[in-house]
């Protein structure tokens, strides 16, 4: 059994993985870190747990050493900038790490300085490995410490790899126009989230080029492309609690047909059992992938007017961060990566 | 007071209606048709409305002749196709009509018969005038015959108004993402509107070109634009009640500042108090015009890539729909547009 | 014009407050306090107000000589044990004041404290009426001091007020399973409330006698009952935003039909138009009356068992908070108690 | 692999026995049947099925005989009156059946047609037992015919169950106010259980001893108390998918205290993981069962008035209906009752 940590558990990434860690048949929870709950009995902060693996366990103050001493593997659930320090000196101390901040997921240190803030521990960035088990699993089996991808990242990239790759569409005219539910804004007391600010209403945020996930998304369309991606990253609050659903502009460099872009897509991911390219005529909702790690993505080719449109969803929460952290994991144990994770999505 | 006729009360436009005559100072819901609830009091089949004006009201089988007898104004909330033809009779009848399906919207009826069926009223298309206010309110006061704006088209229409018209966005390189409340989806008894299947979810639909009110947006941003304008038109199902908000992707002619855009905006909408611009940092939010007319309305210059990315928000109901149609009426009789009609939105 | 005054804007309350004003004739709100926002316009905290009445009004520091200085009535929308002070530093400026919080509203000092915390302002209790207006309207209109109900004891009340006043039921065997809106929880920032903790799902909170709501249940119902009575309130909390809905089991004294019991509640009511008896065979739900002054009641005997079951809904913002502020304010100026409040619901 | 058969699989019970044969690791979908769908393939109709066992399972008109020739065991997921009929069949030609209808759960026929209809094959009612786990496993491991309890029968009786059993509450004065989440309501077309009509509202429906649970309800209730139970049932509609929380009001026979109660609870349920009894001070939410068979109990003594108030949880669709049926098929072919079923709950 494969002992695992989990640094800040009162997230919404850290309920999840609470959740998930509890019916791993090779993994078990065995620490967890919250400043403001240590002491208590993790099931006593979430009752859902009761009975259930890991609901006996007792939360700790945050301590690397301690962690490292009873856990094979650590994953990172806290903030962008604490996330980082944290990370090395677990690195250092042996432990393998997964991260689910965005602390190690940009290569560039100064792309990752120009929209966030200093990064003190540049020299953790090469050993670093991006985990989308789809694009990176053999690099991910090797690694130490894993940048687990933002959720928004993971649909949107995930939707464009295919057509990037073909070189089907303009790599300079891309516009995603991105919706996700409330756990992505965190499970911080803001009045913003309250329940009366969210339910029965919908708004945009950080658009028109503002919000932080945009450099990581280019990142790894450009690897894609083998060109540099530009892209105009748009999100929205859904008063939903899980799922992101991504609607996705192109341009076609060239005329095709719709069932031609069907069969590319579908041929790409034959292998991939997550990615599910929908038939054509079908869209991608977000509760047809909830709780779990599938991202369901269509294509729609306009002919009036020369855009390839790409709609992806996952669960942000499960794919978007938890559940891929958990992939991750396996992986670096030499699990086969879907242990533990075959869920059936809950519907409705 | 304004004796008031509404054919097809049973769904949410019908509804809607009933809730805006309720408190009208100076018309009166006195006729109301529906094939299956007729004989029954329209309070038995809307208890909201127990005790208010028009509760009273007992529910006729449709005939036009009779309308015209007992009302000065009918508005007609039934399925395109059915309308041409109720209305056209009700026209013949001498009394003035709100049409709020499709059916004079488009002055094409090549472009309608592409987009919906065969029109067998067409000789009435140059007698209706497309009801949006604060760009016809001068046609609409002359008009007996009304054609009630779609709501998407309110929402995309008004968003772009301004841009097209000042020549600052190219009018070929236009995407609306649409997001819709489920009261668009209409009441009718549809599995794919059930509680079960709209809430906690997120889907498009009838994306890539599809949507029957693509043609009604390129009717009215071609007279604005003065050259033809394509767009592409994406709608989405939010699970809330009421509300649309429309996300509006264009590319800049030329280099304009945020200070500048939003500026022209501000100018060009200073005389029409329910077109709100927002300031500049503030975004659109459905529930901000909950219940009301507004139409609230941020522009968002994307210097990274050259786009205007244009957010407008409505209550699809009230300003897409029956609001709207009650305001055209208001105009039809001389009345100030406003009258009976500035709620406050409903918030939360 | 009356000008109005609010000191706690930022919660709930205060938000419905300011949606009210805008649309009042006879009243308009001139001044606002915030510790937190003061310097902001109103409709910079509440962009839902933009271009309406009391938009401009610029946030102050609580302040009781200013308010008093340029207010006819102030609305005091802050926790009990802030408002005692304040409110009689009010009243003793001269200005008439409506308090939203509980602190007025028990007239035994000792109950309050039971309940609550140490009474400082007890020698206030005598002066304040408690402003149901339906019970109390004669005695409003010469209050300067007015207890503004709690949302709960307003359902409550009102559903068993003419069954004890008539003595069907037995006092000692009363049951209230009250159902809340969220927006009941406050507007402060707290894990509890946030949107992914209350959406989809549902939970009893603070029952089995632990409520405060209780006593002042109690104290209003033996008025009517002439008699001790002792109720049970155990109240949950629903994902909705506005909406109080209470199922409330009483015994029969003796055996009574359904018709004799809806004749006595229609008549008992039929003076009061905001109390809406439904007819026999329909009962209430939270959006017949969500934006309103209406409490829907429905009557259900039970023959099998002996009970009589009232179900009793009010919106826990408007007739439970805010706009039954309104009316008191309206009868303390001499107004009909209706003035600005004839909203018709909004549905759906 | 044990094969099953899936008799009316539009419904939502028929949709979530999919979901869980999915991941069922002894027992797999093979059959399925649907009038209006027969000749589709399972996950046409259940998008989110794509790629799952169960997925490729060809929809089939209703035939009792090659059911029978394909399966081990059938599940009947069709209203009442038609499962009598099918069952019968069924049973005879051999096969096992689990019946989610009510046509098999009430011992004495006489009862089922005062609540339901005429009971056309009484003699299959001995053959019959009723599938609560915890209470009749042994029953259930020799049965052929099982009839799956209800959703509110299941949360009810098993929020009772210790408390009668040990008689400490009366068995004459017992009010159950339930809330069900609107699955519960089914899946057919209905303008009643739209999105519209459902969302941000709240209504009791069936009160006052109307609703067909009641019998269902006093039958095991009476076994436990060994006396006859008579309840006031009083069941209302909550705006979520999935989930039940039953609020039990019952009067104490004698004074005992939370913690006697508390233990005795604890020690009656014991030995049964899937009833998990809360720590004092804690309440049930319907989230923490969700898609789970568990049934979170709490148990509050009022000193004030002498009730017991008992409020019970459980996901209706799945421990109220399709997972409690795949317990009850794992018992019959003598699986650990938990086969496949050990979900942990999806919160948020």
């Amino acid at each position: 059994m494969i002992r695992a940590g989990l640094v800040g558990v009162t997230g919404y990434t850290g309920m999840e993985l609470s959740r998930i860690l509890a019916s791993h048949p090779s993994m078990r929870l065995v620490a967890a870190t919250s400043r403001q709950d240590a002491g208590k009995r993790l099931d006593s902060i979430y009752p859902f747990l009761q009975g259930l693996p890991g609901a006996d366990v007792v939360l700790i103050e945050p301590d690397a050493a301690e962690l490292a001493r009873q856990c094979d593997v650590v994953f990172l659930a806290v903030p962008h900038g604490v996330a980082m320090e944290t990370g090395a000196e677990l690195y250092d101390a042996g432990v393998k790490v997964v991260d689910l901040s965005a602390d190690f997921r940009l290569r560039d240190a100064d792309v990752y300085e120009a929209w966030y803030k200093e990064h003190t521990r540049k020299d953790y960035l090469p050993k670093a490995v991006y985990g989308l088990p789809e694009l990176y699993a053999d690099e991910v089996r090797e690694a130490r410490l894993v940048a687990n991808p933002g959720c928004y990242p993971t649909a949107s990239i995930l939707g464009l790899y295919a057509a990037l790759k073909n070189g089907i569409i303009q790599p300079d005219d891309i516009v995603i126009d991105a919706k996700s539910g409330t756990t992505g804004a965190g499970r911080k007391a803001a009045v913003s989230s309250l329940y009366c600010e969210v339910a029965d209403t919908f708004r945009p945020y950080n658009i028109a080029g503002k919000h932080r996930h945009t450099p990581e998304i280019e990142q790894e369309c450009t690897v894609a492309a083998g060109a540099p991606v530009t892209v105009s990253f748009n999100p929205h609050l859904l008063p939903i609690s899980r799922g992101i659903l991504a609607t996705i502009y192109t341009r076609l460099t060239s005329p095709l047909s719709q069932a031609e872009v069907q069969a590319m897509y579908e041929d790409f991911w034959k292998d991939k059992p997550w990615v599910r390219v929908l038939p054509a005529g079908r869209l991608p909702e977000t509760r047809n992938v909830r709780g779990t790690l599938f991202c369901d993505i269509a294509v729609s080719v306009d002919q009036r007017t020369g855009r390839l449109i790409i709609t992806s969803a996952i669960d942000n929460l499960c794919r978007g961060a938890s559940g891929q952290a958990v992939a991750n994991a396996n992986l670096m144990f030499g699990l086969p990566v879907e242990t533990g994770l075959n869920f059936a999505p809950l519907v409705p």
